[in-house]
């Protein structure tokens, strides 16, 4: 089989990066352009110095003229700048994969896109989550697809056999705890290693972050039709550690419910998905078992007391919570195993 | 005055270490004996070099003998070992005042003792949170006191004027992000720093960790008689840094309420507290804020969505969260001034 | 006595914000004027959280009608913009203490000045590092203080015995590990939070760092006049923390020495300093001892088999390699008690 | 081609983790039996939460019934644990290929052995640092092969090229600062988070750190038969990151030398060799860039005032500084691609 040839827009930032360190230990693809914006010129060796077998590339302009010519196209952008270019790529090859994973596409609701990130909707790409009921066969084959956010990644499957199986009140509280890489390589004050170490934060608090209509999006789906909106508060916080995020995600019951009963509905749902890991039960996830890798760690249990349903669940944020979903997505678009040059294996400790 | 002879038993800990970095910046105190367990006989220079003026200090055995003689006693003990050394020191001399960090005289009731900590409940002492309505008063001239712990302090005043102005339903979700210094300094392979870097984590989750009635008994106070009980939804996180929590706690409004009523009614809750330090709107907690200093940094939001209140606090667990509540309560209990020794300035960045 | 009135100029950096900090605990000075650059008319509650006690105070810019009319002047600003003003404020008035945390007054030689720093060399103050021989001298009574910086305070103290006993070559070999706000709070990508944790590197290698000259001065300076320079292999490294410097020393051995006559003479040479700490034998220093304090934690041996001494200082950069500097510099300034506002205890762990 | 039999002995450690991480990316192994010691009986699950295609496995004892019968055995044991039982292995079945990750038969010297480690020296195998000139023969084809330490991995790759060209005196110094996870994660209280994180430390000054004789053994050998003793003032660093390890290595010039020079020998020196990266010049390794992969970064430069070459390395202690080494020895011993399975790509940021 030819290898697949693969271009990367954005290839400076850490989404970039992490979609270029999977696509160097997948065997069906051959790497392509690598492009950036104010660093177009500039080299890779010293950008991101990590990734040694492309540390002699320089990184082209993102334009059409550049991304042109490639099997799949990913793109790492600014969120709003992956509209322009996605339609001049399809306009000129509509065979082209162009895999977004910015969330200019994740949204299907207009208004909520505009609230949260102002400015025109793009439109609404099938959604790179192949863990949703359904949503593996939306992937096979697409052209166009939406990485889901970090956020909404481990909310979403943290939650959804309890959303799915009706185990709880469509009323649910993340507090999802967040390494830095999340935020980006912008140099920003507030993000300073010297103001980062020893320190935890909240932000985006009562429900404002932009991840929140997609976690609602995606749980709301789970009701199926006419099933009404599940209620999200979001909490994200910012911790001390470059990757990661863990997900404390609670619901009040339905109806009486063991802690049992709640462990078995989440090893059924998840039974065949490679990359969920429903935890031996009583074990609680970590983000570190799952650094580097495209696995989620789950874990249940059900406080009797509090009548509530809790789930935690881990995802690195930059490799299944954006990368490793990428390379997923793609796998599945072409036609490949889906677990192809992914691991579930994490860098610990 | 003649200074107050002070003894730390537990000496060798991070509780009785921070008591005693504490009592070093205290006017009106002169530090007597030091106690420690397997480590009595050694240097407190080698088991706690950063309190250089103590160096030369060895550390008795914890026991009548060694503890007697001192007007004020700190406790920071294994939980379960302050009641009978209490005992003793009391039957000795009924003025003493002793001030137990440990959880021993926190509860109230008895089979919440039993069910949480196991073993024989020893009693309820005066509970060592000033800042509680009605609370100071307690404390004034007391000779027993038990001082909160770290998670009950911050979740209870992070949620206190909602729950006392009755702004939200009796049922309240607490997601705690901790350092690792409220685990103590005994050795344990899951506290490695290598294990700990990089990595969040879960534990106590569905209403299993000993700090949940605690919570419970705070909130429910609040409440008044016959006010019911709170339900309280409480998971603690372990995040890598070596102190703070940063608490998010969030409830269902019981009426329509907007940010600002939310605001205004903490604002006017604290105003005559000089630890509790409400962020000017817009701004939220960060744990560093408070590192090492006896302040608490709040802020609150209504999260119209959700039809919930969101509030976030950030404690040093070890500072507001054991010693200075401990150095808080001294100064009630022996009638100094309340802030004596204490700073509102934390150690940043 | 009537308080002394303080401004400090660039309140809203990191050595800034430890002038203040140190400030709000000293007992004998009134907090005046704070300036900022393009920080001016923000409220310092949100550049600098930790000070609760200023939150309500506002930036003013740096100039000579907001900093005039104040006893001390504490200039914390970039390196190059202390000489004008300074040279303003003490034509105003000649009385006026000026103590600049800068680089800009501490070289003696305007060609390091130049190939280090560039442009115009602004002058020498007095050297403000009053445990080198004759120094507290030269600062008692001073109206002009130039605070060392923070590698060459703790690489100097932790060779000044050994180079000042003649114990060791004119040959040595400094590695200091530094945490991160000794680069500041500009946003710099590398300094990223998501760059700094996990990693350590090196930078400046090669003698290339601008703190080199200045150790080079302190260290040759012991050797007397005629005495020659000090050859001086400096490297500094970044690692993960936010505070802190460890410095490894080592120089060759002159004559034959035992671990036992180098800790001597090391014991002796500080026996009469409160703030520099040598470490009881065997026990070797580290950073967090001395966090937010103004000690510095020393330890020597020799290494037989490869000839050397070697010894070890801790520091905290922002504390006594900066702000407490300058605090102990006011004192001995003002003739006030040389440790007043400071302390010789650390926040641990 | 039949896929090797591979087992791990000490498979619950930091050490014999890597190992396995390792062997699960490696297309020409099947993963045998998995030992313990006190952990024996226990699910790997519960103790590598990380490695989650193994969470079923349950680990067996250490001994000689367990581990018989497979074409390769690492053993990542303690220190002294491991003759014995190669001695074992081998008696049974001498084609076997046995592969230390302990220090037992890395040093040539008995007596060195004795006083580093004490004890009997078990004895001397080809050593596993392939990049040294003459040894990837050695390791062609060897059932027998003592992996390197990490610490004379990283020191003695950055210090070779100079050493063997003879640009500088036989006389170094290195400060290395190491991640915890060298530590090994049995639970000593120096090594917990609360300790660890804003904490920098020294430890095994002056040349007592058990990994000195095996640095001087490397260094020495390049300089020949007869080339006599390389001096080596080693000093390791505990710094707050859980994996990798920076040396910062110099030595005095030999003769004038430009930095030019320095570099070009350096490139032509590993210009062959695949796992050692000399950056681009005036680039400074940082550990990040090799976390995880195999990869050692390498930069000189020459500080001329100071007559010294300055050579600094990174390395992951645990990758190439234990397990990927074990790795591509591997991969050597059995004629295998010598870098299957392995990756020069780091997991940054």
């Amino acid at each position: 089989m030819t290898r697949k040839r693969v271009a990367v827009a954005g290839a400076s930032g850490y989404a970039g990066g992490e979609v270029l360190r999977h696509l160097l230990a997948h065997p069906e693809v051959e790497i392509g352009a690598l492009t950036g914006a104010s660093n177009a010129g500039e080299l890779l060796g010293t950008l991101q110095p990590h990734l040694v077998p492309l540390a002699d590339r320089v990184l082209d302009p993102t334009d059409l003229e550049t991304l042109s010519g490639h099997d799949v196209v990913f793109l790492a952008l600014p969120h709003g700048q992956s509209g322009e270019i996605a339609r001049q790529l399809q306009a000129e090859d509509p065979s082209v994969v162009v895999i977004d994973c910015g969330a200019d596409f994740r949204l299907q609701d207009p208004s909520a896109w505009e609230k949260f990130y102002g400015g025109e909707h793009a439109g609404t790409w099938p959604y790179g989550l192949p863990e949703l009921p359904g949503q593996r066969a939306q992937l096979a084959g697409a052209t166009r697809i939406a990485v889901p956010g970090c956020y909404p990644t481990v909310s979403t499957l943290t939650l959804a056999p309890a959303i799915a199986n009706g185990l709880v009140e469509p009323d649910v509280v993340v507090v999802a705890a967040s390494g830095t890489s999340g935020a980006g390589k912008a140099a920003k004050p507030h993000l300073l290693g010297s103001e980062i170490m020893g320190n935890a934060s909240a932000y985006g608090v009562g429900g404002t972050h932009r991840h929140t209509p997609e976690i609602t999006q995606n749980l709301s789906g789970l009701l199926g039709e006419d099933g009404g909106t599940v209620a999200v508060s979001f909490t994200p916080l910012l911790v001390p550690m470059p990757r990661g995020i863990l997900a404390t995600c609670s619901a009040p019951l339905k109806a009486p419910l063991t802690a049992q009963e709640a462990y078995d509905a989440y090893a059924k749902f998840y039974a065949d998905e490679q990359f969920v890991h429903v935890l031996p039960q009583g074990q609680w996830p970590q983000t570190k078992s799952v650094t580097g890798s495209n696995a989620v760690h789950v874990q249940v249990t059900v406080d009797e007391a509090a009548g509530r349903l809790v789930a935690v669940g881990a995802v690195d944020n930059l490799a299944k919570g954006t990368a490793g979903a990428a390379i997923q997505c793609m796998n599945l678009a072409l036609g490949l195993d889906e677990g192809l040059g992914l691991t579930s294996v994490g860098v610990a400790p």
